[in-house]
C-alpha cells in the first residue's frame, strides 16, 4: 500500500509504478517493434493482398470477450483485495472488544493481561502463516511458556493459539473471574476470530480458477500483438505510439489484477500486513495504557509492507 | 483446483487446459472448415450477390446479446463457485470453533472428544452427499455405534449426524459437563453447520435456470459459425486463424461456466472437496495433539480434487 | 425447475423450451414478414430515397439503452429468483434445526412433535400463500385441533401457525420441558422462520417498477421490429434469417426476465415449491426415524413444480 | 406501487405511464423540432460544409460515459428502492416477532397489548416521518396518555415511541411478566426496529451526490439535443421518428432513476407506505384475533399509495 | 452534502458544481487549445499524410480500457461513500439503542447518564479522528474527568471512549443497576459501536490501489488529448465544442471518483459529519427529554459539511 499520494493529473502521468511496468515490459517492446514493422510493409501489403488486412472493426469483434474478461478478473480481484483488507480490519474491531472486555470485566486478572497479549500473537501468527514468514521472536515476546512450544511447532499456528485463547476465558470462567454471560460474550468474539482466521485462508488457498488466467492471458496478449497490423491500416506512422499504449491499458490491467488476487503477498499494492500488525498492537497497548514494545515498520520507498 | 500455478505470460499463452479444450474442440473445427469454404467462395459470392453479404458491423447487434449472455453466464457461475468455496470456509471455522468449546470447556470428557469426531464425519458425509460419492469409510472410522448404523442408511446423512451431534450437546448439558449458557453456546454452532448444509445443497439442487442455457448455447454457436461469413468478405485468407481465436474465447468461456456452475464436481476447476474435508480434520486433529489417521489426499496432474 | 439437463451443446441447440417461445412468437413472425417486405423493396427504396435509409449503424446508438434495459432487467429477476431460493433454502435449514433441538431438548414431549408437524404445516402453508394454493389438506393432516380452525380461516396463515409455535414453545418452557435458554434458542429460531415469512412476501408483493417493464417492452419490441429495414441496406435476402435471430435473442431475454421475477409460479423456470414443501418434510421425518405420510410430487415432463 | 399488471407485449407498447411522460416532453418536443430542422437544412448544409458534418460514430464515443452514467444512475437508484423495501420488509417481520413473544409470552398482560399497538404506531410515524405526512389521527387511536404527548411533539417520532417501547419491556421485566432472557429476546428485535428507523432515515436524507445528478442531465440532454444532427446524415426524413425514440429511452432512464431514488414519496413508482402500514397491522390484529380499526387505503387509478 | 436540489433538467444544464469543474479545467483548456490547433491544420495535414490520420473507430478500441476503468473508478468509490454513509447511520442505530437500553433499565442512575454522554462523545470523537479535526471542545463539555485526560492525550481517541463505556456498564453491572444478560446486552451494541470505528478507519486508511489511480488518470488524459485529432477528421471546426464536451464528461467522472473514494473529507460531495453528529446528540438528547447543548452547524453556500 502506498504512504502518500498524490492527486495531480500531471505527475499522475509521468509517475514510475514499479511493481507493474517490469512484468508487461516484453509485450510491451514487442507490440513497439510488431508496429515498426507493420508500418514500414504497409504500402507493399496493401498493394499485394488488399483484399486481405485486418483493420479495426475486427477488433470490436474481439472487444467483446476482452472487455468481459479484463472487468471479471478486474472486479473479482479487487473484491478479494477489499475482503482480505476487511477481515483485517474485523480483527482490529474484534481484538479491541476482547481487550474492552477483558480489561472491564477482569482489570486485575493476570490471565485477562495474558488474553490481550494472546490477541496480539494472533495477529502476527495469522501474518506470519499467510506471507510463508517466521512469527518466532513476536511469539516468544507475547505468548507464556504454557503455549508458546506447541504454537512454535505447529503448522495451523493461529488455531492453535486460538484454541488456548479459549482455554483461558474457559479457566477465568471456572475461576470465578467471568460469568457465565460474559464467558458467553468473549466466546462470541473467538467465533469471530476463528472467522477471520477461516477467511483469509480461504482467500489465500483459493486463487482464481486456472481456466480463467489460461484464457485472460491468451485473449490479451493476441489482442494486443494483432493490434498493429490492425491500426496500421488506417492511422499509418502513428501506429507505433497508439499501438503500444493501447496495449499498455490492457497489460497493465491484466497484472494489477494478478498482484491483488493474491492480496497477502508483499508487491506495491498488496496489504501492509506489517503496518496493520502493529496498528493492532499500538490500539491494545494505549488502552492498557502501556507503548507497544516492538518498533513500527518502516516504508520501503513509497510503499508500506 | 490447480496446485501450483505459474505467472509467466509465455507458458500460460501454450498451457493445455485439459478440462475445457475437448469440450469446444468440435464446433472450433467446425468453425475452422466453414472458415476454408468462406474464403474460397468468397470471389464467387461477391460477384454473384455483391448486395447479400455478411459484414463485420452485422455482427456487432449480435454482440449486444452475447455480450449480456456470456457476461452473466459468467458471474453467476463465477458466484456460485464462490459461494459453494465459502460455505466450506464455513465448515472449517464452525469446525475449529466446536472443537475449541468442546476441548476448553469439558477437556476430559468423552462426548466432547465424541463431538470432535462427529464434526469431521459431518464433513465428509457432506462431501459424499454432493458428490454422490461413499463416505463409509470415513464414517466408520468416525462414528460411534449409537448413530453409525442409522447414518449409514439414512438419505440425508449429515443432516443425522447433525441432529445427532444435538443429541450429544443435550446429553452433556444433562450430565451437567455444559452449563445452560455453554450448551447454547454450541447449539449455535450446530445452527451454522445446518446452514453450510442447506447453503450446499441449495447451490447443488438448484441449476441456473434451463432456459439460460438454452440461449446461451444457441447465441455463442450460431455466432461463432455466422462468424466466418462475416470476416471473410474484409480479411480474406486471415480468415480462418481469426475467426476460430474468436470463437475460441467464446466458447471456452460458455464452457468454464458450465464447470463452474457446478463446483461439486471432480473436474479440474472444481472444489478439491477431498483436500477440504482432509484439512479440516488436520487441524482438528492438531488442537487435540494429535495426528490425522486417514492420509491426504493426491493431486493427480496438476489439479487437487 | 428442470429435473434432468443435457451439456450436449448439439441437442441445446434444438430443444424446444416451451415456457418461452410461444410468447414471443407473434413477434418473431411479425419480424420475419417484415423482413421478406423489406428485402422485396429494397431496390425501389434504395433507388428512390437513398439518403434516407437506416443503416446498422443507427441501431448501435440505440443499443446503449437496449444493453442497459435487458442486462438491468436480466440481473434483477435473477436476482429475485435467488433471493427467494435462498429463503427456501433458509427455510429448510431452520426446519431442521428446530427439530434438532425439539428433538435433543425435549425427545418425548408431545408438544416437541407437534412443533415439528409444525414447521411442515408452515412450509406448506408458505407455498399455499405464495401461490395462490390450497393448502388444507396438509394442515389437517399436520395442525392439532387447537390452531386448525383459526389457521383455516386466517387471510395470513404462515403467520398464524408461527404465532402458534410461539405460544407451544412458550407452554414449553412454561411446563419446564426448556430451560430460559433452551427456549431462546428455539424462538431466535422462530425469528428466522419470520424472516423467510416477511422475505418471500416481500418478492411476492413488489414487482420490479411498471415503468422498467414499459421502457423494456418498448424499447425491444421497437428495436426488433425496426431490425429488418436497418440489415436488409447490406445484407439482403440474408435479412429474415439474420433477423429473427437476432430478435429472438432479445425477446427470449425479456420474458425469461419476466418469468424468474415471479418466482413462485408455476412455469417451468419457476422454483418447484411443491418438491421443496415435500423435501422439507422428508429431511424432518427422516430425523424422526419415521417416513413422510404424503407422496412425492410427480415431474410434469422435464419440469419439477 | 401498481395494483395489477398485464404482460401483454402490445398493451404495454401502448399504454400511457403517467408519472415519467409529463416529466421528459419538454425535451422530446426539443428533440422533435431540431429533426424537423435538420432534415431541411440537411441538403444546403452538406454542400456547403462537406467537411463538418456530425455522424452516427462521434456519437458512439459519447456513448461510453452515457453508458457508464445511466447504467450507475439506474442500478443505484434501485438499489436504494430495494433497500428501502427490504427496510419496510424487516418492520413487518420484526413486528410480527414482538408481537409473537408478546402473545406467548404474556398473554393477558396489559403492557403485552399496549406493546402490540406501540409496534403499529411506530409503523405510521415512520411512515409520517418519512412522507413529511401527519400521522396524528393514528398516534391518537394507538398510544396511552402516559406517550402520546411526548410523541405528538416530539421531532424524531418514531424514535421516541421505541424509547417507549424499551420502558414497557422493562417494567414487564419488573413486574415478573419476563424473565431476564425474556426480556433480552425483546430487546433484540427493539434493536432491529432502530435499524428499520435508522436504514430508512440514512435514504431519505442522502441523495446520490450533486455531481452525479449535474452530470447525467448534462449528458444525456446534450446527447439527446445533438441526436438529430448526427442522424440526419443518413437517414434523413427518418429523423424525427428515430431521434424522439432514442431520446425518449435515455430521458425516461434518467426520470426513473430519480423517482426510484426517493423510493418514499407519493409517485407511481414509489413504495406504497400507506398499505404496508395498514398491512401491517392486519396481520399483527389477525395474531390477536381482532380485526383491524382503520380502512384499508384505496388505490388511485392503477397504483397504490 | 447539498442542502437542497432541484430537479429541473434546464437549471441542472447551467449550474455551476463547484467542487468538480476548477480541478478539470487546466486539461479541458488544453483539449480546446489541441482542437483549435487541429481544426487549423487540417486541410494541410490531410493532404500530405492522407494515410496516417486518427479517426473515430481508433478510439473505440481504447474505449473498452476507458469503460472498465472508469466503471471501475466509479462504482468503487461510490461504494466506499455509501458504506462509510451506512457506518454512519449504524452509529445513530446503535447510540439510539444504547440510549433506550440505559434509561429503560436504569433511568435514574448516574452512570446511565454518563454512558450517553459518551455516546455522543464518541461520534465527535470519531469524527475528529477521521478528519484530522479537533474534538477537544465537545470532549470537555460530555466526559467525566475519570477519562477526559486520557481521551485528550490519547492516539486512538474513539477506541479509548470505547474501553471507557466498556468499564461503565461493567460498573453498573457490578453496581447491580444491571443483571447479567442487561449488562450483555449493552456489551453486544457496544461491540457493534467497535466495528463502526474499525470499518471507518479501514476507509479512512486504504485508497484504492494506487495503480488504479495511475491507469485511470492516463487512460483519460491521453484519451482527452488526441480526442480533437480523430474528430477533427469528420467534423471539422465543430470538434472544439464537441472535443471539450466528451472530455468534460470523462475528466469529471474521474474526479467525481476522486472526491467520493475518501468520503470523510470537507469537500462538496464528502459526508457531512458535522450535521450527522449534531443529529446523534439531538436525537439522543430528545429521547432524554432535554436540548443539545451545541448549536447547529451552519451549511457553508448549499452544501453541509
Amino acid at each position: 500500500m502506498i504512504v502518500r499520494s498524490t492527486s495531480s493529473w500531471l505527475r499522475l502521468l509521468f509517475v514510475w509504478h514499479g511493481s507493474v511496468l517490469p512484468r508487461i515490459m516484453p509485450r510491451l517492446l514487442l507490440v513497439f517493434f510488431i508496429s515498426i514493422a507493420a508500418a514500414a510493409v504497409r504500402g507493399w501489403w496493401l498493394s499485394e493482398h488488399a483484399d486481405s488486412a485486418l483493420s479495426i472493426p475486427a477488433f470490436t469483434l474481439m472487444g467483446v470477450s476482452l472487455a468481459i474478461f479484463l472487468g471479471f478478473r478486474n472486479s473479482v480481484s479487487y473484491e478479494r483485495f477489499w475482503e482480505a483488507r476487511k477481515l483485517w480490519g474485523s480483527l482490529l474491531i474484534v481484538n479491541r472488544s476482547l481487550a474492552r472486555q477483558a480489561l472491564s470485566l477482569a482489570p486485575d486478572n493476570a490471565d485477562a493481561r495474558r488474553l490481550i497479549d494472546g490477541c496480539c500473537a494472533f495477529a502476527y501468527a495469522l501474518k506470519a502463516q499467510l506471507r510463508g514468514d517466521d512469527a518466532e521472536a513476536h511469539l516468544r515476546r507475547l505468548l507464556p511458556e504454557e503455549i508458546l512450544d506447541k504454537a512454535l511447532a505447529g503448522r495451523f499456528k493461529p488455531a492453535l493459539i486460538l484454541a488456548w485463547l479459549g482455554q483461558l476465558t474457559a479457566r477465568m470462567h471456572r475461576d470465578g473471574a467471568l460469568s457465565d454471560m460474559q464467558w458467553h460474550a468473549l466466546d462470541r468474539n473467538l467465533n469471530s476470530l476463528s472467522e477471520v482466521l477461516g477467511g483469509c485462508e480461504r482467500i489465500a488457498s483459493t486463487p482464481i480458477p486456472f481456466t480463467y488466467r489460461v484464457l485472460l492471458n491468451r485473449t490479451v496478449t493476441v489482442y494486443s500483438l494483432l493490434l498493429p497490423a490492425g491500426l496500421v491500416t488506417s492511422i499509418g506512422w502513428l501506429t507505433p505510439a497508439i499501438a503500444v499504449f493501447i496495449a499498455y491499458t490492457y497489460l497493465a490491467l491484466e497484472v494489477i489484477g494478478e498482484e491483488l488476487e493474491e492480496p497477502f503477498g508483499k508487491e506495491g499494492n498488496d496489504l501492509p500486513l506489517s503496518a496493520l500488525c502493529h496498528g493492532i498492537e499500538s490500539s491494545l497497548r494505549e488502552m492498557q495504557g502501556e507503548d507497544v514494545a516492538a518498533p513500527a515498520p518502516e516504508p520501503r520507498g513509497i510503499y508500506l509492507y
